[in-house]
């Protein structure tokens, strides 16, 4: 699993900063975690064709979120062969996107497909490689935090124990690897637990903005291999952040710290902090908070392929 | 008049080239051509204040031209005290933003007027600097082309021959200067004309995007002082060109020599160009039209005010 922070700015789009969109990079498909304005720019930066991208997950109703998604469609059309395409988010945001592709005369040549937010499933999204999980969050309008697990992966092949048992190289080999059972030309039966390590757990990657201190990001952060967090704020501004439906650094570092998060970067930075110094000020924050989280940089690779 | 060009692509926005879009400085008031998307960012990285834009045109009803439309707006709000913006451009243009500002839980502090295109009137705006001028253009969907006019400046004032007639200074001459006549302390009546040059032309800007080869493009671009011009392909691709409802930049340019354009800026450039031999590739064909005409670059200013 690759993570790619293709901005981490809030409020609105900077020369130097895109707005807050991460894309999750695993077996080929790229699931994206909301799309401001710009945000087929900053796919292009980081070099990751439209036409990967599988699901859009969108958290809330606000431009800084959503204006970038009629652009990445009409970006995407521009792929050769790009299948079908799934929005998940809170409800409207169906109506909003093919409102406005109907308004700029723009039909795309793929499907788009929405699910929109209901309290029946906290199910987004299931394939054959991962789930999201969703649920609400506290901010100024309805806005939803993302949990996304990879399914558990078969464990290690054992070469030496397949030679031992004379499992030839080739289709039967991979059969075992696919968790299936087997019977050799001379009618002894291999199980995959004769050949395989134990099942390796899936990474878990959860992306929370925009919120205030809630329950819910308990369970969306929970363990997490790596979770991009709004800190809005420094934590001087506290007051302007409970008002504004935002959390400082420090607020956001804390609930890391609980939920037994593994990497915290923090995004949805306001547009107030520019310079190297007021970066440096919320690194300082970040840190005084007790927990290894790091402040979100544009176009940014995180691999968590590799145990922690 | 100053016009700064924000954008020169089409299209798509790339890392290196926003869309087509221009400002126009004049009196302190920013008059906009077209928002594409990242036009917010475009204008930041130009210096201009959202809060000086009081007229926002817009050429059609395509995402390379208005998708950028909500975030001005969203960006205008963050200055201290914007006054009203008026929006002109195609029937369904109020929609779109309107809807937009709604899905995205955005209402302006300022007030958003509408000038929607009706066959009635060749007006589009009018206030006491300039008065901007619409007609349709050829394109896939319906497209307006704008020309923009300043309105004439008083004569240079004769300071000699205000101290021969012996009127005093300050606001006497300041009323001459106005255009009103005065009377002197010894009854005799001083008329403008007796110190005031002949009026000054006004400056005149066109900006033609996007479109075929039609007959309106000459009454929006006769004699103007700069044009921008749509030249979307080199002439190799003239089929293409044809078939998408857009010009090489041969046909533009062959078009501003005869309509007596003074300096043509051929923009909405094809994301396909994109290394310098290509865009190098693109100035030779303007050059081969004949005409000096020149390969929009992102965030130039062109000064209108000398006199060519």
């Amino acid at each position: 699993m690759k993570c790619i922070l293709l901005g981490s700015g809030g409020h609105l789009p900077l020369p130097e900063r895109f707005l807050t969109s991460v894309a999750v990079r695993l077996e080929g498909d790229v699931y994206l975690f909301d799309a401001g304005e710009c945000a087929q720019v900053a796919l292009r930066n980081a070099k990751l064709a439209a036409g990967r991208l599988k699901v859009l997950a969108v958290s809330h109703m606000h431009g800084d979120h959503c204006l970038g998604i009629p652009g990445l469609l009409m970006l995407r059309a521009q792929d050769p062969d790009p299948g079908p395409i799934t929005i998940i988010g809170p409800p409207g945001i169906k109506k909003y996107v093919s409102e406005t592709l109907y308004s700029m005369n723009h039909t795309p040549k793929f499907e788009v497909l929405y699910h929109e937010w209901n309290e029946q499933s906290e199910t987004a999204w299931e394939d054959e490689t991962l789930g999201i999980r969703w649920l609400p969050l506290d901010h100024r309008i309805f806005c939803l935090g993302y949990r996304l697990e990879e399914h558990p992966r078969p464990g290690k092949f054992n070469t030496a124990a397949a030679e031992k048992l004379k499992v030839p190289r080739g289709p039967l080999r991979a059969e075992l690897q696919r968790g299936g059972s087997i019977t050799l030309e001379d009618g002894t039966t291999v199980v995959p637990s004769q050949v395989l390590g134990s099942p390796r757990p899936g990474k878990v990657f959860a992306f929370t903005t925009d919120t205030r201190r809630c329950r819910n990001l308990y369970p969306l952060l929970n363990k997490a291999d790596i979770a991009f967090m709004e800190g809005t704020f420094h934590p001087d501004e506290t007051i302007e952040a409970e008002r504004s439906g935002h959390m400082t650094v420090s607020e956001a570092c804390r609930i890391a710290g609980r939920a037994g998060v593994r990497r915290t970067v923090i995004v949805h930075l306001s547009p107030r902090y520019r310079s190297q110094a007021e970066l440096a000020r919320l690194s300082r924050a970040a840190l005084e908070a007790g927990i290894d989280a790091e402040i979100g940089v544009d176009s940014t690779v995180y691999d968590v392929t590799e145990a922690v």
